[in-house]
């Protein structure tokens, strides 16, 4: 499982949350535009400075995930009302442990201290994950948080029983449905559905609706092969083929 | 339940333990023998400046337990053989439900960051409770280690069904105990059975028996009243009375 961290601006936070990872067995770890250039040399990673080192820097959230097929954001409902599903910490083993076994691969991630995760972060999210903290300080600080999810998942994530023979199509990852958001947007304005002003909207609409489905590998392939078929009749140039 | 931090050296740490308690509905902290005097000042404990106002300072950890009838030490065992009962965070919610079942009062201790309670400390202790880390990495820092253990305590620890109505006897407090120590080892001294080089291990020996034995508050008035009749009879005024 990837530990993604979204715009950390505290060094620290970043080196407590290497030293959660290396207390419960988690290795990798993305930092997408972080606040401080140096945050490897962060102190507070104790017991995982080799950790921080093998850490993936990315410029957008986006790019961190494009390998995984199962995103989940964390952040408290207080402020908010969730477009995703939501599920709480400890109902969430059961769901890690069936992405895993169909071989899956997981991002766990983290927004900044003061503000938490954007809506635009978490239209790439296909689950929103709540920490169950009291209403009345539900908001963590971001070391404390990222151990107590790795706890929970450490505890009670891995499968205890060997894992259940049963073939599923492999999932689409998040690069995937990336590019599949891409061409089916190009299609919309293209065919003259989404104006100007409507652009940004109609991607949120569309990343969130493309998670709900969640194609397999196989369908987004084929859904790709469709939109770039319409994408291709639809362009000017295609009476010159 | 209280959270009991023993010398704790940087309040950064301390203001983070509040902040976690406050996260998770807890609200007795006790703060024994810390290093800087300001401890209470500390920016970390954000969302929970009352609590570090209202928390209560100790000069040893055997007065900040004095109230307490199950007293829960924390730390790894990598590298000691553990004198008490050990029990595995995922393992202390039942424990902890049938002790408030009793109206007990709890008492969940944490060492210094460095080295985690010494071997006195532990004497007071009913219980080890250990978070269960990588061995690779088992050390995890103080403010993480109280989000996780009282992250657990709140998510299964509360009785979810109403009390179980058993009228369990009352248990002894740690001030109980520690007086009935103090009359048997006044006891063993003036039996000759406690040498001077032997005091310190006997005192540690017999806390843990004590503990072990966990009479209850019946049991200790009772034991207090014979180990007190009996120095009475070997102190040598006895003949004058």
């Amino acid at each position: 499982m990837d530990v993604v961290l979204v715009s950390p601006r505290n060094p620290l936070n970043i080196g407590a949350a290497a030293r959660a990872m290396a207390n419960f067995g988690f290795s990798h770890l993305s930092v997408v535009a972080p606040f401080e250039a140096h945050w490897r040399e962060a102190r507070s990673a104790v017991g995982a400075p080799e950790l921080l080192e093998n850490a993936h820097q990315h410029a957008t959230l986006a790019e961190a995930v494009t390998e995984c097929t199962l995103v989940i954001g964390t952040g408290t409902l207080t402020y908010r009302k969730p477009e995703q599903p939501v599920v709480s910490l400890p109902d969430l083993a059961p769901l890690i442990r069936q992405e895993l076994e169909r071989s899956g691969r997981i991002a766990l991630v983290f927004g900044p201290e003061k503000h938490g995760l954007t809506r635009n972060d978490l239209s790439l999210c296909h689950l929103l994950l709540e920490i169950p903290t009291d209403p009345q300080q539900p908001s963590m600080n971001l070391g404390q948080a990222v151990a107590v999810c790795l706890y929970e998942l450490a505890v009670r994530g891995p499968a205890k029983d060997p894992p259940i023979d049963v073939k599923l199509p492999p999932a689409s990852t998040c690069g995937d449905l990336e590019l599949l958001a891409t061409i089916v947007e190009q299609t919309m304005v293209s065919a003259d559905y989404s104006r100007g002003s409507m652009h940004e909207a109609n991607r949120h609409e569309l990343r969130l609706l493309l998670r709900r489905l969640a194609p397999n590998a196989s369908d987004t392939r084929r859904l790709l092969g469709l939109f770039r078929r319409i994408l291709w009749r639809l362009k000017p140039h295609r009476g010159r083929n």
